[in-house]
């Protein structure tokens, strides 16, 4: 008998967030579902990892029937945390969100979520970042379910090759049908121009709060921009390996010789 | 008379690290020289920025002749306020590092040092991200300084391709002899498998040190991996758009409709 599949859940936004409970929701009609994720937000951790302070890992009785822990690690950490102490085999899933907020284009590389995918893919678990364009934390998630349902199912029957994850993007939506279908994309080349706002404290002396502008320049019709803005999901293979292979020759030919 | 280069330095071990001191000494050659780097280390920040506090940003007088600063926030947060409030033109070239320890294979992708080349890449900056196989504040760079030079030569008078940043790491070396040249290479397809060391504090509350050993099963020639265990200068082309473009026809063949 085929054993039940092992999915672990994880976020960003923090181990009660309504985008994780809509996601442990989902998880559950596939299989045995164990939540390791942070306990407090974690926007715009990127890859990053705790090398040099010690790491909280608590179970945590949240969620009726699941075994879940919070962990006081970015992203990436909780990912290892769960591999190497929570789960005793190598989840068949790893589904990371919903985010408050969508990951598509550039985001891919800021994002907790996302990251929290990739090093399951460098695990060599078939994993999946979902969110939402919406960041309000009463978004609705709920037009979304039969996507996810839909994904997660295909992911699991078909398995992603070595390698490559998926990075999945929802237009806002107040109802199922408002969701025109799927779109498989490229990452748009968008990215933020910064405004950091001045101010000054108490003591005189000046801090500044990151903000910005999101440019898109990207005309293309198969970017996960154009997706959502045209109400497609949309579904972006990603991968790890940085190696912008094209470009060996041309850097081949430079000189690099030292007298 | 075409202006002198403008380049701003930055890392991930901190403004006062001997990596960045030998970096900036180095740089002084091809132009004006600016620093912006994190004020404490920041090793394993990946791509994290700092979103949700106020960041620091203060001029500060350690290398003579030169405009330093440091921050509060991550290296990728240097690189943002460099280009939004720092300097009032793009610079010509942003170098990172030296970093003490090196950042080739999949580490590229949890590193400070190369993260912040990657978001200069990003900014459309012509970006380097340097660092040495030794782990000790003590690391001997004086050997790499002819090969950074002639790195940077070569990229300041041919410009890398939009979208392309160098991932250049260095072997281990007493003298320039050492080394034996420079291989352009692809990122070996390696990882860390994590052992997380239990320990207890006085309170009876578990905590967990991230520890863990780096796995290379890959046996190619033409990897960094290869390069730096040869006695070569590994420089890999880096991009940063992770779309795996070659399994967009895989997952097109999927079957994402929804009832």
């Amino acid at each position: 008998m085929k054993k039940k599949p092992l999915i672990l859940v994880t976020n960003d936004d923090g181990i009660t967030a309504p985008g994780i409970r809509t996601l442990i929701e989902t998880m559950k009609e596939f299989g045995e579902v164990v939540v390791v994720a942070p306990d407090s937000p974690q926007s715009g951790m990127g890859h990053a990892v705790t090398l040099h302070q010690p790491l909280r890992l608590d179970e945590v009785d949240i969620y009726p029937d699941i075994r879940a822990f919070q962990s006081s690690g970015t992203p990436v950490d909780c990912v290892k945390l769960a591999v190497d102490i929570v789960l005793d085999r190598k989840p068949d899933l790893l589904v990371s969100g919903i985010n408050h907020g969508s990951n598509s284009s550039i985001n891919v590389i800021y994002s907790g979520t996302m990251s929290a995918a990739v090093e399951g893919a460098i695990e060599g678990i078939s994993s999946i970042g979902f969110s939402l364009l919406d960041y309000s934390y009463h978004a609705n998630f709920k037009p979304l379910v039969p996507y996810i349902r839909q994904i997660a199912s295909e992911v699991l029957e078909k398995q992603l090759p070595a390698g490559t994850l998926l990075n999945v993007n929802f237009p806002k939506a107040e109802k199922f049908k408002d969701i025109k279908g799927v779109r498989v994309c490229r990452q748009a080349l968008a990215k933020w121009e910064e405004n950091f706002v001045e101010r000054t404290d108490p003591n005189g002396r000046q801090y500044y709060w990151m903000t910005g502008r999101f440019v898109n320049d990207d005309q293309g019709d198969d970017t996960d921009e154009w997706a959502l803005k045209h109400g497609y999901v949309s579904v972006v293979p990603v991968q790890f390996d940085l190696t912008d292979h094209h470009q060996i020759p041309f850097i081949n030919r430079w000189n690099f010789h030292v007298q």
